[in-house]
């Protein structure tokens, strides 16, 4: 069960507080791969703010949706899903806004044999949460911080929110909740007390990881669990033996894999699934999203990827963009401002200066000069250019697609290829040079 | 009352310690903001090291400038703005490289009824501090280090050197002062003990921040207030709702005014005053200094942008600049390595790769191939280039300005376009292609 | 002697721990620059894992290299270096993965009279440290975290593995040394037992910076010293005057001398040898590696320099390259998208626009417009360019190499220069523009 409701209003945002990113994916996604690795028999997501905003945006056929149309409390939203529950089963109770809580915490909280179990956690501040209140190892109260004794303050284990509980006292204990508080709400964690009043343990599963509990209810505290998420995944490239520049300043939003003996220099950002080989070499603030990189290829400052593949031994960049659809063989270098898009470039082929290849083949070992543009747009239509093998692009040369350019052809600068060009041949569209003599450059005209 | 004559001599700069740019504003326009906003009757700044530089530096119709000839101490300072004090007012000296200062502080300082008030600050380890001796709230005396007991060494109190005091009790005590230390300076600090002397109470007002209160005398100072000023800065953006990849990579040097669910990923650079509306999302590495972003207009990373209006709903970058002039209408596409400058585009025009439109107007739903170039410079006049509505710009056109498309025209691939093109029709400049038969390659020179 | 043996098995990698960079330079780099300050008599470094590649990697004239072909701990490494020892030296031990060891730190432990002297360090957690036992000035023992008492445990001088020691004691001490113990081999740490044995007092020089001997066992530790290494040169930047916006966001990766008020905006990384003048202002996210910025010279955002030297009061950038060769004199521009490489440029001269500029001479005063290519390159050889004093060259132009562009020539835009241009005279290639009536745009295709 996982309580996604709340609006989050301290996020000062339309969108309900569950599908804010963390690392590029909605909070509630992180609970919900969370929960999924722990196969449970059903998965019950409680939504409110926003209508089915929630729902809409994380489409999933093992999602029972149960919405709370109206917020009155955790309790209340815990009734709204007393229907789905299975009788002789156990349900464990996370929360929307939780996103790192890691699994085998759920699995510790599981393993408890208690009617109720309660993750709890150490706070070294633990001023304003409830505080647990034990008598041996038996939970007695959650004391809310503004009803604690001064001895009770001192008790710095404090509750999370998240539990665990057999279905038949669950939907015993949720059946006798009050709103006779001043929120005139219905709390979950009321059920404490009804267990205590029936005579059953409660039992305490203690993090003392504060981060795994952290809930997000403001920007402020989205961009604090970001910056612990990317920690911790920068420590775990680390512990792989990826050499990292700087581990404050990655961010990983998906998944990075990584083969021996890769180095991402500072500020690179990742997105999506990217697959780095062995001695992949990545320099300083790349942007890369969905992209598998083959083994020795390097890639200089400021380059842009998206939805691309690169094979062995490449050298790209700096300020060089691969867009969806771009596939490199080995041995391809992209040189700086070129912008390559739906565009497979055959082994050893080179594109190293201010350059737009889009939907084109180009064959192995072709020479593109500066300044090549494919015309691939007549305003309305995309077509295809073809450049073979070997063939040797000059300078500003514009290739208005369909065409193609056949093995071995040397196009010369500044040529408008139009028709395709023999192979082994030179092509190209020139006028003679001429001067015009007694010129005068113009003047400064006088405003 | 304004104290600037430092010369920062641990700065290793030709350029006086107040001028240095924090947040990209000079420290002392810092405290002049802070001043500003009390609505003082008057503004003195005294100013000494680098001469005329400070008046210089910020002029402003506000301000009385005095010059303090010679580095003889505060107390020295304050004795030649003397003249400009009016006799029945109060002064607030305020330290022109303290530049964090909260107007909330000097507010409170302000409000204490003594003839002497001074803003003393806790502080977690005041070694080599002043010392503040009290006796209940009044305070006794500022006790310098050196010179401390080991009791008063215990005192976490410790003098900041700013302060408020009746006009005429202040004239009387500068009088008084004398140079006999070990530096033979006028030390403002001494009125205390010449107020305590003469049986007035000296109030104190306590901060807890220490960072409000901190002079800045070296380049690592400068570093260090910096990044608590963007660290604050971030935190204000974060409580009003927007999203930062990485509050400790945002700078913002100048205003950054942000509307509903704007997201800003990691290490942007925003200077001057930057609005941005609501579902504006920007990109890594940006650098944005003087522009107006409309709504859920989106900026891919590198974006550069300089004086610059966009509109709605525009997709920029990555690598495009935005240079001075530049006017974006709704819907407009500017993609990488593309240059705008002085450029009025219309809506839903798009210029997506590798071009350079300056002085140009450019009308709706126009494309614009990649590789256009305004020619904008003939070497001493820049003319202008229109672009009217629906025009197609092939790949690689030169527009040589000042010259028009008229609405709905066609520019072939690589044309030079010398003369106006008429609407609606092709226009070009192109010779037949033509191909070389039993052409060699060329051979590799030996050398 | 340096000890640099060991595989590392925890970096995960192929290559021989310490030829890992740090900060630009092998870490086993960092340590021979620091013995070699100390003007030793011989230069000793004993490796082991990864063969050849140690020495292979840093080759050296003044460095005896020694093979550990078996790792059999730390005492028989130095038994391998026996026979290189002077008989009546002192041998300083240095540890190859422990690269922040100051010369002065060395100096100090050198400067110990006694037959033994120990470097130890003060550390806040010792557990899992050699506890260093002393009785008076002199060590008594180091004992093992495991082998340890409470009262040792709470011991915080810790061994680190560097000593001193005069060659006849050590030889006749590791000719002692056993390997009986859990891992079977010969610690060198023993000699400390051998010379109380002996009688012999043993010094012990106590630091309190633990990242000065702080070895790299882990990507986590190289990342962590990394920062170590960058913010300690941050700060000494700052201290000689430089301004940087965030100390905590340069990287300097080899040397970089800066002169009087140079200012670095965030994100920089430097490599190789960097020279910035007075006045001299990187923008943010440069990339410069062995370069030569001369005074008043200003960067913007995305530079990219490689082996360049760049005069006085130069403006480069945005997103502007400089490969190597390329020279640019006093007041030269080079703007966006703009590629140099081996490219000699004289004062005043501008290319703003989205250029190749490559194996060129470029005169003084020199206009180059937007989208001017150098055609250096006909698939095999290489050729140059040489624009004169005042040409201007128009957008668009190719030029093709070996070509000259006289002195105040203007080239026409669109032009393919294949011959030299005369002085002074308008040189072109281009056909007259002409209208195709009755066009007719392409229709979309229905696929």
């Amino acid at each position: 069960m996982i309580l996604a409701a709340g609006k989050g209003t301290r996020m000062h945002s339309g969108k309900p507080k569950v599908l804010h990113a963390l690392a590029g994916r909605p909070i509630l996604q992180h609970v919900l791969d969370t929960a999924r690795k722990l196969n449970p028999s059903k998965i019950i997501v409680i939504y409110g703010f926003g209508g089915d905003a929630v729902p809409q945006a994380l489409p999933a056929d093992d999602i029972t949706w149960v919405q709370q149309a109206e917020q009155l409390g955790t309790g209340h939203a815990m009734q709204q899903a007393l229907p789905h529950l299975e009788a002789d089963a156990r349900t464990l109770i996370l929360l929307g806004d939780v996103p790192l809580l890691a699994v085998e915490s759920c699995q510790s909280l599981l393993a408890e044999q208690a009617a109720l179990a309660l993750l709890t956690v150490h706070k070294h501040d633990p001023a304003g949460y409830g505080r647990i209140v034990r008598e041996q190892a038996s939970v007695q109260a959650i004391v809310e911080h503004k009803d604690a004794t001064e001895a009770q303050r001192a008790i710095q284990e404090v509750n999370t929110g998240i539990m665990a509980a057999d279905n038949a006292w669950l939907a015993q204990w949720l059946a006798q909740l009050d709103n006779r508080n001043a929120q005139q709400e219905y709390y979950l964690t009321d059920i404490v007390a009804l267990a205590v009043a029936d005579g059953q343990a409660v039992a305490a599963t203690q993090s003392d990881d504060e981060w795994q509990v952290t809930g997000i209810n403001s920007k402020q505290d989205l961009a604090t669990l970001e910056r612990v998420y990317q920690q911790r995944y920068a420590a775990r490239l680390l512990a792989q033996g990826v050499t990292l520049a700087d581990p404050a300043r990655i961010d990983v939003r998906g998944t990075l894999t990584a083969g021996r003996d890769v180095e991402i220099d500072v500020g690179c950002v990742f997105e999506g699934e990217v697959t780095l080989a062995d001695n992949v070499r990545i320099g300083s603030y790349c942007v890369i999203r969905n992209a598998s990189i083959g083994t020795g290829t390097v890639l200089a400052a400021y380059t842009h990827i998206d939805d691309a593949s690169l094979a062995e031994a490449c050298k790209i960049g700096p300020y060089a963009r691969l867009r969806p659809g771009t596939n490199l063989a080995d041995h391809t270098h992209v040189g700086n401002f070129v912008e390559l898009k739906n565009a497979q470039v055959d082994s050893g082929s080179k594109i190293n200066h201010l350059s737009y290849i889009g939907d084109a083949t180009v064959g192995k070992d072709v020479n593109i000069g500066a300044g090549t543009i494919t015309c691939n747009y007549d305003g309305v239509n995309k077509s295809r250019t073809v450049i073979e093998d070997k063939a040797f692009i000059g300078s500003d040369t514009q290739l208005v697609a369909p065409v193609t350019v056949k093995a071995g052809a040397t196009i010369a600068a500044g040529t408008t290829v139009t028709q395709d060009a023999p192979a082994e041949q030179l092509t190209m569209s020139r006028v003679r040079q001429f001067t015009i003599e007694n010129w005068k450059r113009p003047e400064k005209v006088k405003k």
